[in-house]
This record gives C-alpha cells, structure tokens and sequence, in this order.
C-alpha cells in the first residue's frame, strides 16, 4: 500500500525508517526475545534506550552539559502548570501570547503567580507575532514566555524577544527539531514530541539546571513535576513512557543521519517556500499568516468558503494528501510540513492545489 | 526465538497475541495506510480506537454509568497528587499504609491536606496487610486510601476496609484486571497500565462521577489533573498517549476473549497456588509475605543469602526466566505472574527452583 501524504499537525508522520525499524524489532527488541514493551524500564537493556536517546538528542541540540534533558508525560498542556510551579519564585513571569497554546500557557501560569501579558496578536487574530516587547519589561520577572511556532494559525518567532537577562521559556513543540537553534538562548525549552520528535506521550523538556537545581518554586508542585527530581532520577522518577522514549530515540537518530539540524532547516524552508509559493501566485487560496509571522511548519491559508475548504479536504484526501482541515477553532485548511514529511509530498500537494483550482475557477497559477 | 518466561513487575509480560497484532497493522492502521502512531487523535479512526478501549473496559469491569473512565499519562505517580487536588474538599483523608508506594502516596497528599495514617505494616517491613480500622475511623473524611497490591512486597487486600460509607481510593495497579471486583465498592480507582493492562505510559482512573463533577478540591490542581474537565474532553483534553491507548485497548479485548475477569482471577489463583505450594514445600525458599496477605500477582521469597538469590536470578535468566530479581528497595526474589504469564511460564519457573534447590542442598522438594 502507497503510504499517504500525511499533513497532520500531530499526531504526524514519521519517518518511515523509524517505523519500519520499530515494526521489524517489535517482538525481538536488542536480542532479548521480548518487545521493548514488556522490558523493565530498570533493565539494562532499557537503560541503554534513554541514555542513547538523550545522548543522540544532546548532539543533535547541542545541549551543553549545563542543560538537563527531560522525558516526561502529560504533553505540553502539564507543563504549563509544571513551569510556575518550578520557576516562579518571585511569582512574575511575562507572556507573550501569539495564539491559543500561548493563551492557554498563560491562563494557567496565572493560577500559580502573576502571568503578565506583555503582548498579544490575539486583537487581530493571531494572524502575526505581536511586536517583541523591549527588555526592560521583563526586569523582575522569573521568566519571559513564548510559544514559538503556533501550530494553529501558522506563525512562527523568527526572531527571540531580548528578555534583558531574564530566562526564556519556549513551547516549541511544532518547531522541535526543524532548524538549528542555540539552546542557551533559552533558560527552558519543551515540545510535546507528537509533531517532530516522536509519539503522543512524550514531552521533551529541555532546562539549563541552575533554574531548577533549588527545587521547585511552590509547595504545591506534584512531585512528578519537581524538574530537579526528575533530573536527579534521569526521567524516571516513575516509570516512563518506555516505548514513547524509544521512539523519540530512534527519531533523534534519524535526524542525525539525515544531516541534522541544519540539513532539516533547508529542506523545511524549500517546503514551505514551494508551498507559499503556491498560496502567493493562487488566486484562490488566501494565506492565513501575515508573511513576515510565517511558520516553516504549518502552512494555513483559507478558500472563499467553508464548502470549498471541505470540498478541498475530501477531493484531496481522495488523491492520498490527507490531514489538511484546519484546526477546530479556526477552521480552514492547514498543512503540516514537519521534518518526516518529505519534499515530493509537499510537491504533490501544489499540483492538487493547482489542479483544484483550475476546476473552480477554469484558471491556474 | 523462544519468548523467555518475562517475569518483571512492570513493565510486564504482555498477550503474545496482542503484540503480534499490533506489529501487523504497525504500517497500516484501519486500513489508513499510515501507523496508528501517525494518526491524528481527533481522526474518525483515532476516536473508534478510544471508544472501543473504553467500552471494552467496561464490559470486561462491569463499570456502570455513573463510573467515568480516563485513560491519562504520568503514571500512578502524578495521581498521588491528582487525587487529593480532585478530592479533598475537607482536607482530610484515612490512608492504610501497606508499602512503599501506599506510603509515597500518604506523603504526597500529606502536601495538600491531612493525610491520616489509620494503619500501617511498616513496623513488621511490610510483611502483611495492616489490621483493618474501623469504620468510624473514616468519619468527616473526605476518602479512604489503599494501595490494594503491594508490588515489591507481594501483599495484597483480601478484603476491602469498611470505610462506613466514605468512599474508597484504591491504586489498584498491580491487580488491576487480575480478578472480578465490584466497581461500586470503590469512589475511584487508578491503576499504572505497564502491570496488566498494557504499555507504561498510560493511568487507567475509574472515578465515580459524583466525587469529580464539581471540579477539583483544590485551586491549584494543573487543568490536565482535573478530572471534570477530562471526563468532559474523554481523555482528550490534550493529545494523550494514542498508542499507549491503543494497546490497552488490545489488551481490554484480549481478556475479554479470554474468558474475562473470572477466567483471570481463577488462574491467577491457580499459579500463584502453583507457586506458593513450592515455596512452602521447600526448605530452601522462604516467603516474605505472611500467608494470609499473600498476592496473586507478586511472589515474594528469599534465599538464605543475598549471594544466592544472585545466582538464582542468573541460572534463572540463562533458562530463558527473567525479571525474578526483587525490588531494588527490598532484594530477594520476586515473581509477577500477571494475566499475560501462563501456568506454563509458572511451571518452567518451579521445575527451575526444585533443580536449583538441589543444585545448593542436595535436596528437592
């Protein structure tokens, strides 16, 4: 069977040597005779798993040793209550809301301290990254907050806010691993793996240590979202999500031997230029992103109506490009170009695009 | 390659059948051409693997409506502290501590509220389940707490404490699908998947609805642990561990083709009497849980010297037996014969335990 073109924004694709090799050791998983399943997170065997992928992920990264890498559960929706409860020790952390994930982040940090808004595109629809903020505003603040790359509207930071100092926190769960970043300009990093790193159940969470090496900020923070006890436990506190792990491992691994970071950058921006490109020349299609707030991940943009984006949908999902209807809330159509996904995917799907519209409106682009 | 005789306490064992199953649709769920790991949670085929999960749950447990069913991430660990945020709206609950884990629990909501000891068996190790209190020591509580199988100790309750109508908690994870029980005995219960039902990564929690429907006790409870709120969602409150559900889901099916929970619980009964009747026929092992607590799902002996239960887990493992080292907290020798461990896997395991007596004693037994 032909695998379809998969533009889902999570759970997505994944690179199918990854699965295939996952599929090809699922009952035999490092000459153990058993699945990797059934292994023992205390076993040798698995302790070789974590310690690879983290290992795999630090290169990948270039972590530095002064970063603690964490794989936890929960997904990201936790850790906006997981990050105040560890880091808001002056109770003052300034959010910088580009979207509904970032709104969400923010309401919850509000119910553990003061999440200050310091700018917000929700006036004009997050349709852009609102204008940075100028340091000054973060003085006092334990952290400054972002999402980096909002799934749902398809925009993207292409540039950091200057915190002045003050640690950057990031959600950057639809750009993890899509172009090469430089950790220590963040104090915390984390993404929910299910777009670019791995499974659902699996948030990778990335701290420089002096943030939390204190312990958490508030009392009342569960003790399996104490950062500094995870990391003195190497992510298992508890048992973790073993196979989501492995996984993620095996992901790491891929994009190593891809050509990492730097590689996946380019061929990120050749997809989403082509697509663009697209959505540019169409005079059907109307990109949702003011152009300077483009994601390199999701590439939204609309039809004339809400029948034409369905008919756009099926008609494609018919030609195997599936995964295309916009998220929930805003509706639309999205496409979802994470690192698994590969050019002639992307390629497919501009020549569907011109085709539909060639049939609505007798012209192309 | 023979599957080794897997006796870990989790992650555990898990159905041959089950695993085979999911290694062949790993590349083609539903017909999708794509992996379940691939699809989106909010796909049509995604919520038809939910949806079953939880019916097949409820079928095999006869959980009434007025019972929801979550299928969470963070392990048992992180409801230690979801428990008391949902449930203490008095500030009060009655904890029988009889391990490790019942006792971690008892700290952990010790942080949120008054966290009584009503009974405890750490004066003995640990050995047994406490006498039970009386039903008027649950009086102005908000929940009784019990850790009903006791993993590294291999004790179990048979019998639930009278909490005189203060509903009951129970973390069940270790006899969690291993016999019939009666839903309605209990306010809620949880259980870790990696034991008996399925993947580590994903939190089984049965909760009567009216404990949960006003909204967590506590205002700083993380909206991912308020149980309201993802009842309404159907565990969907963010993208959850899709493959972990997807397995236990499998598994849900494969007891219920097996015969259900009474087909589980009478061979459950019948290994673990296969393996008892060796150890109290023998000269060489000795159990560490007093009779009357012992557990069906968890073995526990000893051998007269920590440098022969070394040998015994390494001649063990080299007859294709593993996982029989205990705790790292306790030593000594541990057994898990949860529902996927068949009789056969017991009798290979006692056949080994008379010839390794013989081998040290010149005696079987």
């Amino acid at each position: 069977m032909v695998r379809p073109r998969n533009f889902s924004a999570g759970p997505a694709q994944m690179p199918e040597d990854v699965l295939l090799s996952a599929q090809a050791e699922f009952m035999d998983f490092a000459g153990t005779g058993m699945s990797v399943l059934e292994t023992s997170h205390r076993s040798a065997a698995y302790r070789r798993v974590i310690d690879a992928a983290e290992a795999s992920l630090r290169e990948v990264m270039g972590i530095p040793d002064s970063y603690g890498v964490l794989f936890l559960q929960g997904g990201a929706t936790l850790e906006f209550a997981g990050i105040p409860m560890n880091l808001m020790r002056r109770g003052r952390a300034g959010h910088i809301v580009s979207g509904h994930f970032a709104k969400v982040a923010a309401e919850e940090a509000a119910r553990y301290g003061s999440a200050e808004i310091l700018a917000t595109s929700e006036p004009t629809g997050f349709d852009r990254i609102p204008d940075l903020p100028a340091p000054e505003a973060f003085a006092g603040m334990d952290y400054g907050y972002i999402c980096q790359n909002n799934t749902i509207y398809g925009t993207m930071f292409h540039g950091l806010p200057d915190c002045g100092g003050t640690p950057l926190v990031a959600d950057v769960s639809s750009c993890f691993l899509s172009f090469p970043l430089d950790v220590t300009d963040y104090g915390l990093l984390f993404a929910g793996a299910q777009k670019n790193a791995g499974p659902s159940g699996v948030c990778v969470l990335v701290v420089d240590r002096s943030l939390v090496e204190a312990g958490p900020a508030l009392g009342v923070c569960p003790t399996y979202l104490d950062y500094s006890a995870q990391l003195a436990k190497g992510s298992m506190l508890n048992t973790p999500n073993t196979f989501g792990i492995y996984l993620c491992g095996k992901v790491f691994d891929w994009v190593r031997g891809t050509g990492g970071l730097e590689a996946m950058g380019e061929r990120n921006a050749e997809k989403a230029a082509l697509l663009y490109g697209a959505v540019d020349r169409s005079d059907l299609y109307r990109g949702c992103a003011v152009p300077s707030s483009r994601s390199v991940a999701n590439v939204t943009f609309r039809l004339p109506t809400p029948e034409l984006e369905r008919e756009f949908v099926d008609r494609a999902a018919g030609q195997g490009l599936v995964g295309l209807a916009g998220h929930r809330l805003v509706g639309g159509i999205r496409a979802s170009i994470y690192n698994a996904v590969g050019i002639d995917a992307v390629r497919d799907l501009v020549a569907f695009m011109e085709s539909f519209e060639l049939s609505v409106t007798g012209r192309s682009f």
